[in-house]
């Protein structure tokens, strides 16, 4: 049976565990794929570090250049993590004609058009399945599984450690101080969580998803993001009431018409209240899920954990399979890393998007206060659709909930700066979108 | 751009959606993949019949050798349904050197071995992700995104007609045979409903995926299967009153242990109780939904549509795709179309699985009978977990639901018959097993 040598770079969790499947399952993967697949070298930050994976101290190097240039490598495995190290080891292994297998999302949304171009020049393919959505096989269905479908709506929860959070926040009444500490405690998110909390991650990856859904590009530059550290418990509680879960979700929607070229699409990652009947009000803890809604199949849901040693090691583990067929079946431009097919493509700016919304002021509860706020709304053309004003204390602050409908932002924001200059009105309107997936 | 003629044997409903589906989206195909799709010829069985999908008269014929052995025609779409006529389309396409996709999961669960050694010995592929769960890239999900990983369970809601009768039947809290009309009227059932609600359209492709899964042919004559046709919505009632919605699941466990061989696979497709708690319970109307545990990914989910024109054709597109790549590559045996890999693979025998049960009595209401039975059931180490006895008339007939711990179905039948002996108990006991899903 012929033999594809791999290369790691990268011995940390998720370098341990593509290692530890490997010699888990190698024999299975070989007699399912009639290749065998074994790993000949791993670069490691520091050779006398005590590993949980049992790696052979002839295999480890701390230099990646070892891997890479090894004769023996046929195959590089990036998964060191950071962009600009990962970036010289991918470019330098497309140099010496190696396809490379990440799972780094921040150097495909950073550097993946300057990859994507190397790679073709070189004739060497890249692939990256566990960058998005870790175990849930999501790149492979929008590319191939879906091939046949325009997307016209891609609904995500693309980060495990906002979805814990937000999950134990509803769950348990408890601040996102509190749970985000928990989360640190239990190894679910970061001593310094605001790649994930800031919903960067999040952003990364839904930039990935919409550039494979739409063809062409997406900038990361060019999507409104917002993360999760100033969601309130009291949001929590009245979206709760109104029969809604708020959870970080990427939006990615293609506008209708653009007469023959392709209209603007909207992208965005943010607290969104999504309706407790909707599936994706359902995913919790750790997991994430990508809701796909195809002109020809309707709709579709794939779920799974999100991140974590084995999800990502089992989306490796599919790559190098690809991977190991294009090398004996010669197919590496089979399925390039990407391909643009809509030249006109463009992101729909955040000020244009129309959405329904929830919206929390801070008000003084006294006489007249409902009439000035709904003047406001009215007079920059937004309509209420509900209500909820709980009962206070005359002249004591109060939250004041509104639900309205479908509104651009730009008018939304203009009238909330309007609104928030009301002497009855105190501290900041906290506004988050609606989505009813239809 | 590289052209592929498209063969389609089938004219129907199936077989329009996918004529339409290569004229509405051929062009985004051709630009993701690089290969211009386009249909040839299409075998009808009636010239004049009005069709709501437009095939120039041209393209049609009422032979199928005249689309399959134009010579202008380099990949067949057997989309006619039924086994003995689409085994001889199949066979003759192979013997030309002409690759298949097929939509036909009674084709595939009959004939599929001797098709795929005909496909291998003319050294070309057959292609069947649309037999499976419709618009849910199931096939492609299974071979290739969770190639690393051994499926320890698989369970699947796989037939739209059964889960929609089902769907009605808990909410409006109607009986099967007035959903049954209702669903005949609305097209989603067959006048003739059998295939559909006795549960063999779901053990065709229970059959398919665990093959898939485990790695040796599952013939289908092994799988234990149980349709819908009996259940009673006082079942449906009594399931919810304990917290569990009755769906028609196939079962694929694999057995733990095997001693380095493959251990025997539970594969059965019958009514179950699932706990509401669980995802599966709220795939509703003619969703289908696939859910796989991987021993690396861990749990994860497929939803869409599993039949109907448009989820089909999208599925007949993505095999549209990976056959166009195929031709173009040369990589006709990349992926086979099934890869035997367990030779001592083998299905449990029903009465060797181990499963907790719900049973439904019909007893008369006098005093004792809870004591007959209880002492039955200890006499067969089959152990009860609860018991709802509603209030009833002395003397006259009541339901006694008893919720069973794990036992073997052997032991459990054997029970029921003695339990059925006792004069006290009236008519056939109820048997579905309870799914817990750990």
């Amino acid at each position: 049976m012929q033999q594809v040598n791999l290369g790691i770079v990268g011995g940390g969790t998720v370098g341990g565990g593509v290692y530890q499947a490997v010699e888990r399952n190698g024999a299975l993967m070989a007699s399912r794929l009639g290749v065998q697949l074994a790993v000949a070298r791993v670069a490691v930050r520091d050779l006398q570090k005590k590993r949980p994976v049992k790696i052979p101290a002839r295999k480890l190097t701390t230099h990646w250049r070892e891997v890479v240039e090894d004769p023996a490598v046929q195959l590089v495995i990036e998964l060191m993590g950071g962009t600009e190290t990962a970036r010289e080891v991918t470019l330098r292994a497309f140099e010496l004609g190696k396809p490379v297998v990440t799972a780094n999302k921040a150097l495909i949304s950073k550097h993946g058009e300057e990859l994507f171009a190397a790679a073709q020049k070189h004739g060497v393919n890249f692939y990256y399945e566990a960058s998005v959505a870790g175990g849930i096989p999501i790149i492979k269905v929008l590319r191939e599984g879906l091939i046949g479908n325009r997307i016209a709506r891609l609904y995500g929860i693309l980060n495990g450690t906002c979805n814990y959070i937000l999950t134990r926040m509803k769950r348990e009444g408890a601040a996102y101080a509190d749970v985000l500490a928990d989360a640190q405690r239990l190894g679910y998110a970061e001593a310094e969580p605001s790649l994930d909390v800031d919903g960067l991650d999040a952003l990364h990856k839904a930039g990935i998803l919409a550039s494979l859904a739409h063809g062409f590009w997406v900038n990361p530059k060019q999507i409104h993001v917002a993360g999760i550290r100033r969601i309130e418990q009291l949001d929590i509680q009245f979206a709760e009431k109104l029969g809604y879960t708020i959870k970080l979700l990427a939006v990615i929607k293609r506008g209708e018409g653009g007469n023959g070229k392709c209209p603007p699409i909207q992208v965005s990652v943010c607290p969104t209240l999504v309706p407790n009947t909707h599936v994706l009000a359902s995913v919790n803890e750790v997991f994430n899920a990508v809701f796909v809604r195809g002109d020809i199949v309707g709709d579709t849901l794939y779920y799974g954990r999100g991140a974590g040693q084995d999800a990502t090691a089992s989306a490796v583990l599919s790559d190098l399979a690809d991977a190991a067929l294009d090398l004996k079946f010669g197919g590496q431009n089979r399925i390039p890393p990407f391909v643009p097919h809509e030249r006109d493509g463009s992101v729909l700016p955040l000020a244009h998007v129309v959405t329904p919304f929830y919206v929390r002021l801070t008000v003084l509860d006294q006489p007249g206060v409902m009439a000035k706020v709904a003047t406001i709304l009215a007079e920059n053309q937004i309509g209420i659709s509900s209500v909820i004003q709980p009962e206070g204390h005359e002249g004591k602050r109060v939250p004041l909930i509104l639900m309205i409908h479908d509104a651009p932002y730009a008018a939304m924001q203009r009238a909330l700066q309007q609104i928030s200059k009301l002497p009855v009105v105190k501290g900041k309107p906290v506004l988050y979108p609606v989505e009813h997936f239809d």
